[in-house]
């Protein structure tokens, strides 16, 4: 499997009226996706963070359950947060990754609906592509990822419900239901 | 599609230890698994809880978000917990359901490792087998089901992640993937 990074990000995401806005960073969503993330066998998960306060939360967070009480409470929790770091941006996550892996990423967007950007792949489409070298993979909150970010990535994944008449996954929800479409095991116990 | 039940077991499961114990109702599991079953088109989302306070707990939640401010702020979230309801014991779950559906649901466990109970089903032979009526999906919070419930439901889905070194998936994303699973479309967005 080729190095795959997942980056939450906090700005720049859409509110309800469809406005630029930055989110709150949750201490649920850093500990749910870094536990889907190391699950999946992800190399890396970056929390996109703007506002320097926010970044200093998430640092906290993981000094906590990696090194402080938690880690020796919950080790499992420490293995998987081990894998998460705050940026302020996503220029800055895709900077890191070509920094370690040596390329660029494969830049993949998600959204709820189609389609803020362009003509979004199947999931086989998009694991054959993820296959090919370093990847990072978006994921939006509040209510999804902005317009420019949609229109400027390499692949829009497709809706995990392009037809459902309700469609509010919590972003975690998303974000684990992705990373079984994508790693998930084919075998006994997998999909097919 | 038959009418498909949630239930989200605070005891009997097990801790860290393997002993029977119960577990608190979070606030965000009452959140993320109603936003994931109203999204695939479950009938109804059961907090089991045997302690009277904690079944309060939840009834506030539900109030402030289907009928108070919450529901003026985030209409969806009203839509969603509408299927949820909190209830004292599985059995109650079960017996609600039979009173509703006039026959009694299929029970099915998930679990995260092979196999505290008995021989696991794929998802195929499970999506197969809740086709023919109502059922009820089980989820334990703490560190998975009771051995007692294992035991003694009608079939026990294959863990998600079997051979996985690392697995820790929150129980919000665990049920998510279930759901889409044995839910998902299968076409242009789906897994195959």
């Amino acid at each position: 499997m080729s190095a795959v990074y997942l980056a939450l990000v906090h700005h720049p995401v859409r509110d309800r009226a469809g406005d630029t806005i930055t989110t709150s960073v949750t201490n649920l969503d850093v500990h749910d996706i870094a536990r889907s993330a190391r699950t999946y066998d992800l190399t890396g998960y970056f929390v996109v963070a703007p506002i320097e306060a926010q970044r200093q939360l998430v640092d906290r967070i993981l000094e906590h359950w990696r090194e402080g009480a938690g880690a020796r409470r919950v080790p499992e929790r420490a293995e998987a947060l081990r894998i998460c770091e705050p940026v302020a941006s996503l220029e800055a996550a895709r900077a890191a990754i070509e920094a370690r892996e040596g390329r660029a990423p494969l830049v993949v967007a998600t959204e709820a609906r189609p389609s803020m950007g362009q003509e979004p792949v199947d999931y086989a489409e998009a694991r054959r592509r993820l296959a090919e070298g370093p990847s990072l993979l978006l994921f939006g909150t509040g209510h999804g990822l902005a317009r420019s970010v949609l229109q400027t990535v390499d692949l829009v994944l497709a809706p995990i419900r392009p037809g459902a008449p309700y469609n509010h996954l919590a972003v975690r929800a998303a974000a684990a239901i992705t990373l079984d479409r994508l790693f998930g095991d084919e075998g006994a116990g997998g999909r097919c």
